[in-house]
């Protein structure tokens, strides 16, 4: 039976896909991935297969979408290996549900391997936990990004966001500001402890202020994908800010714009 | 300088280790591990090493965490490699926190490699997502299970559940009537939708059920780790329920004895 292969390519690093998703990666003969930061490295482990690049761009989602499923199944069909390569974990933000759907539909079969979601990349980076002992007994990953716009009206992640004891902000780079604006005004502490974290695992900017700063505080373009991680775990004796020091975009906090 | 380095095993099968993470592990000369589900797979990463086993009993936590910082802390300074490897990722109920202050204060450096945590591979697993377009923006990992206390009083955890989107319970198998009857006296639906996995990646048990069956339902004793998955995102259409027709355990939903 036909099978399309959904493998989860980690945080960015390379070496933090899994061993399993590597020798499947090595199997394939047709990969349809996303923008990912060393598609390079990726690209060792099947240098034959024929690699096609779908990141979506934001505005058109709906028909790329679509264009993506029709493509693993048509592929898959015609009888090859073929392998679906997603940032992350495919089941954290990775719009899976809609590809398996198309799959089972065209009754061709589907296997996920899981990755390391960038929040655990952006936590070892920083050597952080995500939940702490006495601190905080859970964690939350949300977007307030979804769809083609910018930022939802409703206020659902916002709910979650103030009810979670650490939350990790997925996609939110250009919001932040706003993001930190709803929260505080939505009763969270303007003390808490936010940690920045771009490119998690390969040697992005990491920074470390409070929600309050967030809130003022224009973070600046980068080119990789940025987390916001908030939540007592984060505090200042617990955290290691050490990329800041080392590393090529090299943005320290104080040397950042702070917005009017 | 002397380092101690944190590995997450992943949630089970070796193969989800990172390349990284068996690289890493493969130079090492003392792993000190929790309990792992395929201990023998994990060893053949560094079968010369030496493997000493520091899973917790519950009960005499403070004392045997306290113990595991000062062995790592003295081997490192002593000059060896030192590899801590814990199940998942480090950063999510891994108790990591005080493992890397103990090493700070000893002046030990400091290395975390993420892992594949769980979830991710019981959303795997059932061929699900976490989040889902449309249905769920956040999930939410969280442990009603606190230090030696069965079910800790107060109701964070519960506050936290009611209000994500998607909510994996870790670590609550022995307790599952009580949260699933707490979530619905705290005005969850009874319908949600509730998917159990056993052993994540190591062809455990999953099934499917409502948050209703749950509060009814005593979970078969199973020697793997178990999830309590819930959320709209697995509704049933969006999840496969693999595992049961192949595996060892393959305990089906309706075989299970239902409690008073």
């Amino acid at each position: 039976m036909s099978t399309v292969k959904f493998i989860g390519a980690g945080p960015g690093d390379p070496e933090l896909l899994t061993r399993k998703a590597w020798r499947v990666l090595s199997e394939a003969e047709i990969i349809l991935h996303d923008a990912l930061i060393d598609i390079k490295g990726m690209k060792a482990a099947a240098p034959n297969a024929n690699w096609i690049y779908v990141g979506k761009r934001s505005g058109v989602i709906s028909v790329e979408q679509e264009f993506i499923s029709r493509m693993l199944v048509s592929y898959a069909l015609k009888g090859y290996q073929v392998v679906r390569l997603k940032g992350g974990d495919p089941s954290i933000f990775g719009r899976l549900t809609e590809e398996i759907e198309a799959c089972r539909f065209a009754e061709v079969d589907v296997e996920v391997i899981p990755g390391v979601t960038a929040a655990s990349a952006a936590a070892a980076q920083i050597q952080a936990s995500l939940t702490s002992r006495g601190v905080s007994r859970s964690v939350t990953f949300v977007t307030p990004r979804v769809g083609n716009r910018s930022m939802n009206n409703d206020s659902e992640w916002l709910t979650v966001s103030l009810a979670a004891s650490t939350v990790v902000i997925y996609m939110a780079s250009t919001q932040s500001r706003l993001i930190g604006k709803q929260l505080i005004n939505g009763g969270k502490s303007g003390t808490t402890p936010v940690c920045i974290v771009e490119s998690a695992s390969m040697d992005g900017y990491s920074m470390r202020m409070t929600l309050e700063d967030l809130a003022e505080t224009e973070l600046p373009d980068v080119p990789g994908p940025v987390l916001i991680m908030m939540g007592e775990t984060f505090s200042e004796a617990s955290v290691q800010m050490h990329s800041v020091s080392k590393q090529r975009t090299n943005i320290q906090f104080d040397e950042l714009a702070i917005g009017s």
